[in-house]
């Protein structure tokens, strides 16, 4: 039995020595060299080009690199294996450091001193609001959510979470589904997207939720932070609202199409924080480790961890 | 009795308002109108002019309205009165912030992102170190840099801290004393200052300090964050080690002469980050409250808070 590795924009060797040396007795085979079909019962893959996972008979898992799954369900010729998410405390603490970093430098202002130092002018603000009286919205509450938003509270800001289904998280106000979201919307002064991409999310940040959240706030309008997914925003919607003045300000780790194209509005617009989807990088070396283990779990009749919901796309 | 508001640079008839609601019963004088001398049992001060508070027979105690006291010190015809810090949680709250902040933009590049956005060029770093790979020292363990040093860790940073006198602090790693401050350093990838300015530590941040700084960590070279003092650095010496590269950057709140003139170097250079000694603002309505308890403590007889012991300085 054999474990299929298939990714693309990574390097795969340094992916393939890593897995071997964790899975000495197992052979890792590489899409697009010849390997037997009939001995793959693992696919570890990031973004494998769609339909190539067919005729893989004994397929026993199949394991996502990143964060994200919706790479999968957009092969209509994915095979009916179980599949696992990745759930790693590294890329979870470091999409944390990511959204803290970014709250900050609303919260702070960063942007604006940043504009002064280059015009060597001195001039504080006696106004500005400390963390407490800025009030952060997670939408998305699964393991990164929620690192999040505990590590912003100790940080001392006002958090709050969405979540699809109702979820009690202690220490955290959250609000749930449809019904949940105006009143959620309207208490949020720094909007923070961690959603999974499913039909039900895509474009989900578009004109009319950006036009629910909170005007009234300590900062002087709304920001925006997605380090979710691309198709979650409307990159129209955000630059509309922008302009419009009811968002002050977005930053964006992800894009409908990446790399962002260099003639991207997205890029030059002086309320656009753009960064290359790093918010959380997948370390190969804890990553692979993952694997081997969830690997080691089946191997051993134990069942896998961190199960996707076909049904519910995440 | 009175209390007597002593301040430059700062709104006084906010805080004579304020001080006025809290102590109804109380005469609040302003330094600069006429005053009866006699009364006066209390000091709030901010920067007075030196020599400004001789002929107070009466004076019980003086507060300083921010987390210094160094320009108390300053002033040698000072009253013998005991002197209380504030230590107010807003006040260490926002500083904590900064220093986050701060840290978190070194760590995740930012500067780096900031320009490639500049030039629409989309180029990640998979050689990204997690906050666990990257050693954060803070220098001065009060209320500020222990409540700093304690967030930078749940962040993930790897965390030490130094003090002149020896502390143990559950959950951080302490050096102490000069015979600690070599191997603190040379364990320290993001410098952060939050001493007190005193006669010991004027001119600490000088060029023999900087070159004992890590230049074995994964950001690349050290970094210094100075929030403390202007007093604590040698301007002079962080421009020759940025310029050679012994240093990667530094942030700096505070100035020897503050505002910053328009003609220091400091502005333009590459490397440093400006911001105009805003990291932590005393919040008036917080430190009028915290003065007030004060005072109802003393009128109790009850002893004072946050002393100062005038032979450390702080």
């Amino acid at each position: 039995m054999s474990l299929l590795l298939a990714m693309t924009g990574w390097h795969i060797e340094d992916w393939r020595a890593r897995f071997q040396a964790l899975l000495p007795d197992m052979p890792v085979v590489v899409l697009g060299e010849p390997f037997d079909r009939r001995a793959v019962h693992y696919v570890a893959s990031w973004k494998h080009p769609p339909g190539s996972l067919t005729g893989l008979p004994n397929l026993a898992a199949i394991f996502s690199l990143g964060a994200g799954v919706d790479f999968l369900f957009a092969d209509d010729k994915l095979p009916a294996a179980p599949i696992a998410r990745i759930v790693d405390p590294d890329l979870t603490t470091r999409m944390s450091e990511y959204i803290v970093l970014h709250c900050l430098i609303y919260l702070r202002q960063q942007r604006r001193y940043d504009r002064q130092q280059r015009e060597a002018l001195w001039d504080d603000d006696r106004n500005q609001p400390a963390a407490r009286a800025v009030r952060v919205g997670v939408m998305g509450l699964g393991e990164l959510g929620q690192d999040a938003a505990r590590k912003l509270a100790i940080i001392g800001f006002d958090v709050a979470g969405w979540s699809r289904s109702p979820k009690t998280i202690e220490g955290l106000q959250t609000f749930s589904g449809e019904d949940g979201m105006k009143a959620f919307l309207a208490r949020t002064d720094i909007l923070v997207s961690l959603l999974p991409l499913t039909p039900d999310t895509r474009g989900i940040i578009n004109a009319e939720l950006l036009s629910g959240l909170a005007q009234d706030g300590r900062l002087g309008g709304p920001f925006l932070i997605n380090a979710g997914r691309g198709g979650l925003q409307v990159a129209d919607d955000i630059l509309a609202a922008l302009d419009a003045g009811t968002l002050k300000g977005a930053t964006l780790d992800v894009f409908e199409t990446e790399p962002l194209p260099v003639d991207s509005a997205l890029w030059s617009h002086l309320g656009v924080t753009v960064t290359p989807h790093n918010s959380a990088m997948s370390e190969p070396e804890a990553i692979a480790t993952a694997v081997a283990q969830q690997i080691g779990r089946l191997e051993a009749g134990e069942p896998l961890l961190n199960l996707v919901d076909p049904e519910r796309g995440y």
